[in-house]
């Protein structure tokens, strides 16, 4: 397995051809940033915390019938995935009401939701990642109505086993955003990261903050956070 | 019928009580409002126009087998109409991008959708009527799963009925709001109104706007606009 040309690099990782093509390399920087590129910062040792704790899910997951992308671990920073082609949509996952909702329906944070809300932005950083519908989906072709489906399905059924894992570390799942992407042969799956970048994670006892939120709303202790995910879920 | 108290005054209307506990007056007024109330005019004649309008659409949708709030004309500006707790979402229906879509989408107005899009949004000013999904409206109880299908197959109907009508009096119906309420013994009808101030018409030959767009926007000939409209649907 061999890096070739850098595909892309985005705000969190860089993403690397190989020299077989239907695998990269992705590779994770400790580059932070927050509010669509507003805020800019380094977490010191995020991107081998987020490389490993991504891929100790991806291998739950796959476990439990989930398709993933993740293929093999190659270090600290940087793990094979099988190559796909990103559907353009972040599935939102959403237990109790935080962030974004909070704020859109005058919720407080902290509130549960009577039932676990999926949303889907379209992702298009120019415009914001607006949130979009089925409707809006389905009319701009940004998946068909079979992919739609079975994202939504597998985003509740990832729910489901990350809650329940995450409970026994004492880690509740407030909410968290997932993207699937298609493989050479038009297989969907789970692709990109679930990490402390990309989920929120409450401390079960105590409501501690464990995730980006901390970089965000400059709480301190943001390496710390990400060093107990880490410990919390590999032991280390 | 006599009126009684004034229950609510809205940005375009009143609403009034009246002797019968099941039925309400409404009364049009000339005021124009555009972004959530920050742009304030008045339309002269507008009132009496958009009674009309309303009235003359409800009864082509009834019998068309809408069920609506709609019960007696009973002057220039006043209507009788059934009283209804009204379900607290604005119902977009879309066949042309156009406003706050287009906006979001990224796509020039007057784009045609592949498909009708329906979007909803929780009536509340002080929040922005923010749009929300299926997911958030079940979960936070704005309307129960039956109430919701059947708000959104009224929905879609409602546009094939006015669509094809429009057309034949050469208006192209872009996208229009809609609202829903309940009456006392839990039926869903079709509340509110249908006029210039909340369908975006645009003449099918030339492509002007002949609705309240020219307020927003400042494109002058808005009185003009709101007579077309009354002339090409009633005549006169
Ligand atoms: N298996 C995969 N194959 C191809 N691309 C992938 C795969 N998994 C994730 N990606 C994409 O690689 C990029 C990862 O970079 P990063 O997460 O830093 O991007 P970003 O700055 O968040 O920007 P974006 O808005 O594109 O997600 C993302 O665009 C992501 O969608
Ligand atoms: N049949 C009905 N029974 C009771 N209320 C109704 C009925 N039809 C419409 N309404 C409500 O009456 C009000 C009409 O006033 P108007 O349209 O001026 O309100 P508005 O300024 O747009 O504010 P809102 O955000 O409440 O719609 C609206 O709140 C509307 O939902
Ligand atoms: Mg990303
Ligand atoms: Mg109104």
């Amino acid at each position: 397995m061999e890096k070739t040309v850098q595909l892309y690099e985005g705000k969190a990782k860089k993403v690397f051809a190989t020299n077989d093509e239907n695998l990269c390399i992705v590779s994770y920087k400790d580059d932070a940033t927050a509010f669509n590129g507003l805020k800019k910062g380094t977490i010191m040792g995020k991107g081998a915390i987020n490389n490993r704790v991504t891929n100790h899910l991806m291998k739950l997951l796959e476990k439990n019938g989930i398709p993933t992308h993740f293929v093999e671990e190659l270090s600290d920073r940087e793990t094979v995935v099988k190559k796909v082609s990103i559907v353009p949509l972040e599935v939102i996952v959403r237990n109790i009401a935080a962030g974004s909702l909070a704020k859109r329906l005058g919720l407080s944070e902290g509130t549960k939701m009577s039932r676990t809300v999926l949303e889907f932005c379209y992702k298009d950083d120019a415009l914001g990642d607006p949130m979009v519908n089925d409707y809006h989906i389905l009319a701009m072709g940004f998946a068909t109505e079979e992919e739609l489906k079975l994202i939504s399905d597998y985003s509740l059924k990832i729910n489901k086993i990350l809650s329940d894992y995450l409970k026994d570390v004492n880690i509740e799942l407030i909410d968290f955003k997932l993207e699937f992407g298609k493989t050479s042969d038009g297989t969907i799956v789970l692709a990109d990261e679930i990490s402390p970048d990309t989920c929120r994670f409450w401390d079960s006892t105590t409501g501690e903050k464990l995730d980006k939120d901390r970089f965000r709303r400059d709480l301190g202790g943001v390496e710390d956070a990400y060093n107990e995910i880490l410990k919390r879920l590999l032991g280390e």
